[in-house]
């Protein structure tokens, strides 16, 4: 099992918030995928080279998340991104997203992801990329 | 038991693709918001209303959202909204994601919600939109 | 010179207010961008098509706008468009974007476009989209 | 004159990029205001304490991007963001944003402002915040 941990860290954008004065909900989901992104790295190779240079993505096919406190203009987010499991054409990563200054957990969630291929159908992912993500 | 269902209709926006060719997955939940908001208003009241007389927030708890097809630029969207559970301070809606034209379902989800006040605690719905919701 | 307007009707998502509760600034550029697509089949085309069948795309080279009084969630706008200009290789829209309950002018603004092929380099818009943008 | 510049770094996200391959001509518009918080910090103050203890939010009134070369996912983005002008009731920011990694200019512009209170009505920026711009 892969025990790496990603932490990517960055601050809230003032276009991230809505008129309740906190994060709209869909961003964080963006920063999953910043995690997603940044785990790919410590494992050993960039996400954008998987799509570059093998023609496969890394389709969603399930996000859950769960909100417990908001984020605020400006604060620092702290996101842990796990891998959660491997298969060759399914993938699952876990995230917890939290207030760095104060370390409160702000959320939690997953997504599951399949391998396509340049026409859009699944496939599995390349040997390399599976054995760089199954640690 | 409410029995609405809202219909919301729009094209998807060339923001809202990515390099995939595809929407983004977190633009999803924007449109649930949509649907959402119209729903609202099929059950009598603007949701901004809520907000701006009541002060009255209706903040995201959970989401879970489950993508089956790829929408594109330009496609028709329709999103069909329900009301799946009303109590004074949790609401669930769910939604059905498909494309018009061809009428494939694209995606599938719900939203859990917390009534909240102006300073950000949980409050109980007003009466009025708590009846107006139940149907 | 081509006299087309094309007349964008649409509501503001919760997802495009800031905390200043108002619509953030750069959302005015995707209310362009729809404006654009509204624009193009008006004259006879769908955008899309010019970028799938013609693998030609139209890229933002310049953009302007004036921020005259703010939008709010759920406002009714109205999106005014128009071509400016069109060379083969360069074309210039402008925007009027309306309060359609009220008839305040919120914003206006142009866009100046280059006709990039597959290869990301500039190219001649074929004649068809040509004169069909021409009016 | 204020020769203060804020070096603002981040990687491009995949929710910013678009089916053309590259990012999505709105985003730059949020780089910039990254750009402006940043060159608020390094003047002295954070843009949040001006929102939330005076009360005054700087709403912006108009801008201009030039396009030059388009950015792509994961590239590093380098934005520079001065102050040009900085009056009572009107301020000025300029920006040139590079592929850091190229050296590559991809887009310049500036973005003007207005000081507006609680109440959306514009108002003079209190003396300190005025200093600290000015330099």
């Amino acid at each position: 099992m892969n025990s790496q941990i990603a932490e990517s860290r960055f601050r809230v954008r003032y276009a991230e918030t809505d008129q309740m004065g906190v994060v709209y909900y869909s961003n964080y989901l963006v920063w999953m995928e910043i995690g997603r992104g940044d785990l790919c790295r410590k494992c050993g190779f960039a996400y954008r080279e998987l799509e570059d240079k093998e023609g496969i993505s890394i389709a969603v096919a399930d996000v859950q998340c769960r909100y417990r406190a908001p984020a605020r203009y400006d604060d620092a987010i702290l996101v842990h991104t796990r891998v959660k499991r491997v298969r060759r054409r399914v993938l699952t990563f876990t995230y917890e997203i939290t207030n760095e200054t104060t370390g409160q957990r702000l959320a939690e969630g997953y997504t599951t992801h399949v391998a396509v291929g340049r026409n859009g159908k699944p496939c599995s992912l390349p040997d390399r990329y599976y054995q760089l993500l199954s640690g």
